[in-house]
């Protein structure tokens, strides 16, 4: 079964003087994403963030398909595009709830970091309930 | 010689959709402007970071008097109103710096935290000479 | 029956690197509590918008009880403190939602807005149904 | 002569619990290094807002080389990689300012919006100084 899509009311102070959602703010949508998912899958952020690993974010892009406005709430859906020992690719694709139009899709890059530790870390290692969540999920597609 | 004051350029991502700048980036302006004022007064604060000396907000206000738009500039003038070896309160004003309207004034109020040994320490005691710099600062009133 | 309180869970990229969450984003849930408020007794925020209608805020303040960190949910209750043709005073109380801890309180006053006609406005005139709203909600007291 | 790059100092609020800026925060600061280079370039952000142009985000990316502090200045370099009359593609470096170390690579790709006629336009009709301003400054190259 696919995890279901994280919906998100568009808030006021997003929009800007376009009259619409600025587009830094999907950048944060998809860390949103990010952490309902985790939770979904029976795994919270705040669980690896206590284990001391946290999912540095390498790279991060957005295309914007068509502008979202205060007043609308949109769905954000998330794929793991690509895991492994060391890195994960995940990518996102934003919709009006309502309507079902693209709003935007994104990718997001990442490593996993030992905060105290301070260097990179094998996630199978550190983390192998979590790791095998993710794997499974990866498998299961795109909803 | 009074501290001068913080200049700012309004930022695009500040607006909101009634086109002008959103009320919450005011709060954020003060933290800059608290920011610059101990680095113009020669003890920059990452240096109290360093000591792992944080100045909690304990509260903030703002009293806001007139729209700030794209493409200006305001200026904040800083006023230590209180210091005394626990607390401090901090007066804002913010200015068009072309015009010198007034866009708004504000307060915030700290204590100084150990984030190390987490609790509460008195100033005197752990930084003497970024305290004696603000009691002095404190002494010359407002520009 | 009084408004239920609005419930946020804290998000990632609103914590600083104190491990708690930056003081200015709660000025912005308790925009986010007024328009779940207005959502919940009946009139959404985005249809005063569309009757070209903004609450504007003419001052906001905020004190801070105890740290709220990544991985909770708050919970925000909204008082009407005072309503009257011209202006309004809106009060809030953060708790933890877990363990009902008071992390902070907070007020917000406005005034009524035209956007188009850009002037303050009397709201019984320009939008008499959310009036009535608002002073039956601010009859029912706190919860 | 080439446009000197954007200095910018690292906010309080930009950090996150990791101790070091939020990724989300470097997409604001490709958007604070273009409205700085049209400031240098002789043609301020603001006055193509004022004729009624915006330069709609199209897409964004960012890659992240390394960690940035609050305490320290980063130096963000913009080349336009790309212009003609109905879009631009911008990329960006941002270095620390000190030492010269590479934080980040990016990109932003932009159209020509006409914000009340709400339809895509081309700039060198629009905006034909602002235009010529570009082409000049793409075939300065890199800095």
């Amino acid at each position: 079964m696919a995890v279901t899509p994280y919906l998100r009311k568009v808030q006021y102070y997003e929009t800007d003087q376009m009259g619409v959602v600025h587009h830094a703010n999907y950048i944060r949508w998809f860390e949103e994403t990010r952490v309902d998912y985790m939770e979904k899958i029976g795994f919270g952020y705040h669980r690896a963030v206590e284990a001391e690993i946290d999912f540095v974010v390498m790279g991060v892009s957005c295309e914007y398909k068509s502008m979202t406005r205060f007043g609308e709430t949109v769905e954000i859906h998330l794929r793991i595009a690509h895991i492994d020992a060391v890195r994960m690719t995940l990518q996102y694709r934003v919709l009006d709830s309502t309507t079902g139009v693209l709003r935007a899709t994104g990718e997001s890059k990442h490593c996993y970091y030992h905060s105290r530790r301070k260097r990179l870390v094998a996630l199978p290692k550190e983390l192998p309930e979590l790791y095998e969540m993710f794997v499974r999920a990866s498998e299961k597609g795109h909803d």
